[in-house]
């Protein structure tokens, strides 16, 4: 997260997020949304504390009844330069206030309120107090698709953070890989994103030889050989939204066997794009990018669900995973990213960012997928 | 947060917190304690994933049982690097699987647990459902004083990044500040800390002229003027424990007023100090320091408690504020920082990080705080 609030909005965009907030959580059968510093609040009025704390700011939208903003009277000066600030109501309160009850006071009575995801237990414990009848939700269980769909402004700033990193990789494709430690190229890749624009960089992954089949493995001190394959998965934020994208790069001439194992992922995630189109189940884009990995005998070797969706973070649904049902909708923004891990040997993995439209999928990332050797 | 370890601690020191704090949750009679990344896990383990995610990361402490981290699959390899990962049985589970259920299987039906004040709602309220017939209650209700107490390597490493807080101090009021913007002092703040050895910086506050009647006021475009009063508030992370001082410094001469004002919340921060002693309750230092300012008639300018513990966070408890009986005892480490803030005009904070040791307070920040002219 960042502080910036992205200048592509008005006050009357966040407006209206927070009227189709209100209007979706009552739809959904809820009383009510708290919506905690993060993503949700950025979102839905331009306003990102400076740190989480064991303070409580808190967005309260309910049915019937303006949108208020509880925050601590300290913060409040702040909050109140945000650029959704002229649609909110705003209850400061001081050290020795109990900020639970006064969030009580604003909600009626028993219901079901939709909580995010990444408030804090602390909070969640203190609300959940001060209103005994009434029952909570997480976000993603009760309102999963609030910030899934992006409107042209969103998509416009997704498609320029997916190009910058797409710039980024094509620098980073250029340097020199072979001797250099893993940690080296990391800060290339932070330093590439940032001289493209953006302005936080969320993870810079350089997983070379075995290190590129723990699909977590961040970066180590691993001096990359001639014969590497090297996993390359980077992204943040650029104008308040994200990029993610991975690419598996060679270190010299490649095998047969991984050149194989490449053009698999590369099926997979061509056949997971494929699959994209308004309607069809989440679920359907990791069966499709699965299915082919699968039949080919490496199913054990894909260890992770396909995708996730992207926006204002790097990290949030729809997920496209087994089990997910939700149909996929013009304006959804998510990862395809199918991978083959092999224990103690490489990994591969190549994801772009995806945006559904009318007519199927749109990728905003479009770097070359065929396996690309480096020095 | 940083991901980095303090090289400082071995695994057997982390054993050893997590043998305490198991101990200390069944004395305060708790069945347990649930650590979700961030500082109590770093504390407790060593180990900080990249991010907190929707994925379950959660350390899980019962009494008679040997500690368990749950962690995704994906992330096990890195969480077993940690320093302390020697002392943890791993749970790892793969995406499908219900974390939640699987962490209630590691605890014995019903009682109370102690959760993390930053765990996700998500997951709190995952377990929730999962541990029905259990109580929850945070870390701050039912442990507060958990990390509280430091012991001497924490109290080194707090010392150290003291020091080079002071010495950012002494290298800034040697810079100019008539003519430049807020946010160009606050760069070099930036920059400095990290001279002197932050790996984090978490906040740089220059606070000029009527920005400074606002105490979180961060940071700005004002062009800072001659006759400003400016608050220097700035803090992060050397070695994995935090730093956090206060100084307020005057373009040219001073008036009487400023003069006056600026030795008041001297006398209070000393005040403060001079109230340092194990046994005396938190609230005692905040009466203690309050007190010489509502003396003087300025009680209602003074808007905020007076300290904050400090650790592997800056904000943490104890906190020293009305209401709060917790004694102190040696090893605690927090702020002392009174201030006043006169609405329009100027606002004075003096804060210094003091540890409590068996004759009284210690300062681990010492510059000047008499007040110092800038040009």
């Amino acid at each position: 997260m960042t502080g910036s609030t992205p200048a592509s909005f008005t006050a009357d965009d966040y407006r209206a997020r927070l009227d189709r907030a209100t209007r979706s959580a009552a739809d959904a059968g809820l009383a009510g949304l708290l919506v905690a510093p993060g993503p949700d609040l950025v979102w839905l009025t331009g306003y990102a504390p400076t740190a989480a704390t064991e303070r409580l700011t808190l967005l309260v939208l309910a049915a019937g009844r303006e949108p208020v903003l509880v925050v601590p009277a300290l913060e409040a000066p702040d909050a109140g330069k945000a650029v959704g600030a002229p649609a909110l109501t705003f209850r400061d309160w001081t050290d020795g206030e109990d900020p639970h009850a006064l969030t009580a006071a604003l909600l009626d009575g028993p219901g079901r309120l939709g909580v995010s995801d990444n408030a804090w237990a602390l909070h969640l414990l203190g609300l959940q107090r001060a209103l005994p009848a009434t029952a909570f939700a997480s976000l993603t269980e009760a309102l999963p698709m609030l910030r899934a769909v992006k409107d042209a402004a969103e998509l416009e700033l997704l498609a320029a953070a997916g190009a910058a990193a797409d710039a980024t990789f094509e620098d980073v494709r250029a340097l020199p890989f072979r001797g250099r430690r893993e940690s080296e190229l990391a800060a290339d890749l932070d330093r590439l994103l940032r001289a493209h624009g953006h302005a936080v960089v969320d993870f810079t992954i350089v997983a070379s030889g075995p290190n590129g089949a723990n699909p977590h493995h961040e970066v180590g001190d691993r001096v990359i050989e001639d014969g590497d394959m090297v996993v390359l998965d980077f992204g943040g934020l650029l104008g308040g939204y994200g990029s993610d994208t991975s690419r598996t790069v060679h270190v010299g001439e490649p095998t047969q066997e991984e050149r194989r194992v490449h053009d698999l992922v590369r099926e997979a995630q061509e056949a997971g794009f494929q699959a994209v189109r308004p309607g069809v189940a989440c679920q359907e884009i990791d069966r499709a990018a699965r299915a082919v990995i699968e039949d080919a005998g490496y199913g054990r070797y894909f260890i992770h669900r396909t995708g996730h969706g992207i926006g204002v973070t790097t990290h949030e649904p729809p997920y496209m995973i087994e089990g997910e049902e939700q149909p996929l909708v013009p304006g959804m923004c998510f990862s395809v990213e199918p991978g083959i891990y092999l224990p103690g040997r490489f990994g591969v993995r190549i994801e772009d960012i995806v945006t559904v439209t009318e007519e199927g999928g749109r990728r905003l990332n479009d770097t070359v997928r065929e396996l690309v050797t480096v020095d």
